[in-house]
């Protein structure tokens, strides 16, 4: 079974999440970094190839480039992973999909919801694999929560409590990681928002199984001169009833990572800690309280499945990482059980996007969240 | 100097609260329990009073015998403290005001926000010491944080998350110490947020020397049947601009007392845990963490004051409930010093619980606080 | 049914150790400090006196004093407390006992093997009672601890692993705590291994239930121009042929008071730490790690007369005292359940220290412990 | 620069290692598995080539195969790695050096210490570049602690203690990964001792850069019926002075993979453990307490560039190996800067394993450790 050929949009010279795209994708072999558009210029495209290996010849000065001159060969790409800015999503993967190839793209989806529900129709249309590297999803003790919570171990769900703190952006300058992301025309519509509490909304939808069915949401730009937010506070229902907060901030100073997800159900609950993820915490309803290690004899199939070593020795984010890229590439396979979020959960993400800025901005109170 | 004479309402048999008052008052030895109208009858007042190992001739039927009777003696007592549910708060402080005697109260400061209205004027009218026992604020590193914050050393605030966690309530019975707080006759207007929730928000403003000026409040009786509120959702403005979230639940199963403040700067951010309370985590700008505890000799005099044991020795609750009754006693000879809450702050809280269950109720949205 | 009165052998002004054995003995009310001989003066004792607010009479130069004087009121002193350096505890517990006066005892139980075996002597033929306050032994989940093993909850104990981590005499000079601990004249035949180290030992065989036969001692003064040692690493073996190593060492620099005790058994192993005493770590045999909280539903007999408050109030190390004295007091009045040490206790503790010193000294290798 | 070519010998079907081999070789993209005589047949090593998805033809029935049939490639192996028991070791190694092919080994270096004196000689005259895989020394915050230590932050080291508890070995079977190390004639000497206790005597070596001179070996078979060690109690002295202890088990139930170090001066200490490995907390000797986390501004060049991801996102045990073998594959480009451990580190782990078994089985008390 031959490995499958990526190509690369982004990741370019000073990129962080291009490398680590690279790194989570080849993991297990089954997936191979070919080619790519890393930049915005041949030369620069040019460089990064170099500095990941590839063969010169497929490092492009755009993605119509590459997809003319893959489409060529007689190994071409088998799809492309999107690694750029939130404005390059959509165009990216119009061209790509109108070239036939499949998609796996950074979050959120697309810069603005307008935009999301354009790239559903061009998926639908398509009828091609289109996947979003919801990275936190992968981690192996997230799907035994999800897993745990599926089997009704917490009974019904009464209270979802994520937060996801962040401290980079509490000064004035954080580098280019932080230019893009403070820039309404490349990030989008939002901005902490957008960044990451995405990533805090589809968490705790895909642990739970439940749906967000109205928010109430709070947002601001803390630090002066910023034009998108940076501090988020939403109250949350879900569709069950179950109520709910979600915190996503990026002036919490001092806050690393923090993404934590924590459920309460009338039978038992969850907590998960994204900075040691190889704990999950249960409060089982006779009081005890377990904590349950990746690694141990006791879990599901879809946490098994998901590490790489015995307990006691970590993994991290790029496991995780590597998880839906070996989910992926499941999924081209044509092979059951890939739990990467697909375009659903991109025009979910893209909505919650939009109504939490726009109902913060109007003050809207609650609002109902639909798709 | 001689230790002050305490008299008790309150803590009859079975009462959690009582002995616990008890320990606290006569920790550092300048207060002794001496009388109390501990139960709603004689014969339980002189049970519990017999358990108190105090002169059972003291162990009265009810506060108005109480206040009478010591009146008479050559050593009577020099104040009461009140640890008895809600609703009998205003009528005893009335009573013992009314008798020249000062008052330390259990939180929250009455069962309604009318009576504490009330209850400001009877104090602003006697002249008497009256205090709030907030017991989180009696932590050594709470006092800490509270003096780093004045201090300047997190900078200007801007953004404060304090949650408070318990599980006890998930269910649908829980004994005793459920029943009063889940009776409005008793409790008063709010359940959680009046039980715990004022708890965080005063937390909050001692810690801070902020002020509360806008909220938005959701609070649902999540479990059936109940006709108070058991988890509450509430977003914040503080007088500064700074913003903040306050979770206060008591059906979030497996919690135990899992109060929390986080509080973030634009140059630096501490986090405190009721649970583990002789940590203080400090972040600074520059980006180290540090831990410091309780006992460290960089620690200023507010927290030093109020520790007994060398670092590494833990103290908890029962201590930092002793340093409010320290504190009271100092005020009591006139002796500067005393953190102690007052009238003020129960007015605040009292306004607190009003309004969180007045707003939420009416799906008011953002409301101004005053007092 | 009265408080018992107290007496107390130093905790005269600086001493540390005093007014904690004062609020210990009190926070039940079973117990009253009214007289002592406090310090080595009157004029020091009455100073003393005065803080504790005793009965200015009742504060005497010296025990000798204190023994006459109470032997002829109404109201003496049902026993005497030692809270001085070692080298007082034979001198203070024979004269005390001789006057019929029941001891309790700093740890450990006197300067040396000798004086210890003269003092297990006078115990016997004065039939009083006698304890000792290994005060960890105290913890609610210490004893929870002890009952599991004991209840043969880890199967047979095979490994036990006891450190008693501090840094507090890294340096060269640490105040008056320090100095009587690092003169032979006063601390006797240990250092670290004397202050500390024999708790950890009482504390690994009251946890376990086992007894140490055999050990090997490597003791060492690390700081320059120390007489006693101050770092001890000690093999063990018990006397059902586990393993073990205990570690105390008081050259940690930034250890606190860190004792940790973990037990490992052919059916399960649990993990406890001092710093954190309200959560115990237990490991099952099928791989489920579980925390065991204090207050918890499913703790033992022991553990919950050992605590004062709910689940999630945190108790520390004066309630963890306050337990020995509150035994102390029941064995006093003939009721029984005391887990109170006694002078066997005291005697394996002064033999461990002096075959800790003496055969480190001799490089003495494998030595078998007796009594 | 093109990647490197890498055989493996070792890491077969059901093999833990080999896969773990693969990633971490792989990670940073300078190296590529290409060949390997994984199994003891030709089927068996083929199914595992595929499994790892080389070319077939490269999957060979042994390493002398491989050896040969490489020399005759235009692409041919740069360098082995041995993922096999360690009786293979010695061999593998002989195999590839007379072949002309560096090595990289699993640890410990070779079954024996005669052999690692043997291996020795052949790297010594074969004049190739051979490396260990001490995983553990590549953890960043490991780097980051050698740093610190080397440029005297700590001042001088004066005691150590490094334990090493797992319990996958509490019962009496434990699968494929148990049996080859329960066995002498495919183990070694050694049994905890080789398998871990050697990783614990590499990294207090490393971090610390102090050697041990000597020590005192407690080791036993506690689980019935085995004949290696399967927990050892070890006391050290380093060449410095300091005094260390040394745990390493594997009986220890409950424990997965906990190794821990710290290392205490005159004028600061550090604490790491690897199973939260991305902190390490720091004393300083004014009494503060300091995190220092993977991603921190003040970190240095080692701990650096011995990461991938920002702070926050947790790296972990296979991010570590990848950092040895990307050291490794400096050292055969001729680069500078690697801290891949060589012969001679291989050499003393063998002397402490070989020293640990002898000394403790002819109780023979403190030993001169030379190599």
């Amino acid at each position: 079974m031959r490995r499958l050929r990526m190509g690369m949009v982004g990741g370019g010279p000073g990129a962080f999440i291009g490398p680590i795209h690279r790194i989570a994708a080849e993991l297990d072999r089954e997936i191979e970094l070919v080619a790519g558009a890393f930049g915005s210029t041949l030369e620069r495209s040019r460089a990064a190839g170099d500095a990941y290996r590839i063969d010169p010849s497929r490092a492009y000065g755009n993605l119509a480039e590459l997809l003319a001159a893959e489409a060529t060969r007689d190994d071409p790409i088998d799809f492309i992973t999107i690694a750029s800015p939130n404005h390059h999503h959509l165009p990216a993967a119009r061209a790509a999909l109108a070239a036939g190839i499949p998609v796996l793209s950074d979050k959120p989806a697309t810069a603005t919801l307008a935009e999301a529900h354009a790239l559903a129709g061009l998926v639908a249309d398509a009828g091609l694999p289109y996947g979003l590297t919801y990275t936190y999803s992968g981690y192996p003790l997230v799907r035994e929560a999800r897993a745990r919570i599926a089997a009704g171990l917490v009974g019904t769900v009464r209270k979802v409590v994520v937060e996801y703190p962040q401290g980079w952006l509490a000064g004035e300058g954080a580098g280019k990681q932080a230019e893009w992301r403070l820039d309404p025309a490349r990030a989008g519509e939002g901005g902490a928002i957008a960044d990451i509490g995405v990533h805090a909304f589809h968490l705790a939808e895909f642990v739970t199984g439940l749906r967000v069915t109205r928010l109430l949401a709070d947002l601001a730009a803390v630090v002066p001169g910023r034009r998108l937010d940076d501090d988020c506070q939403v109250l949350l229902r879900f569709d069950n009833g179950a109520r709910g907060v979600l915190l996503a901030s990026q002036i919490m100073l001092g806050e690393r990572n923090g993404l934590r997800l924590r459920v309460y159900g009338d039978r038992g609950a969850l907590d998960w800690r994204q900075e040691s993820p190889n704990v999950l915490t249960l409060h089982h309803a006779d009081g005890r309280t377990e904590l349950v290690q990746a690694g141990d004899a006791g879990l599901g199939d879809a946490a098994r499945a998901a590490s790489r070593t015995p307990g006691g020795h970590p993994e991290g984010y790029l496991e995780a990482f590597a998880n839906l890229y070996r989910d992926f590439a499941r999924q081209l396979r044509g092979e059951p059980g890939s739990l990467v979020p697909g375009i659903d959960e991109g025009l979910r993400g893209m909505a919650f996007i939009h109504l939490a800025v726009t109902a913060s901005r109007a003050d809207a109170g609650w609002v109902d969240f639909e798709v």
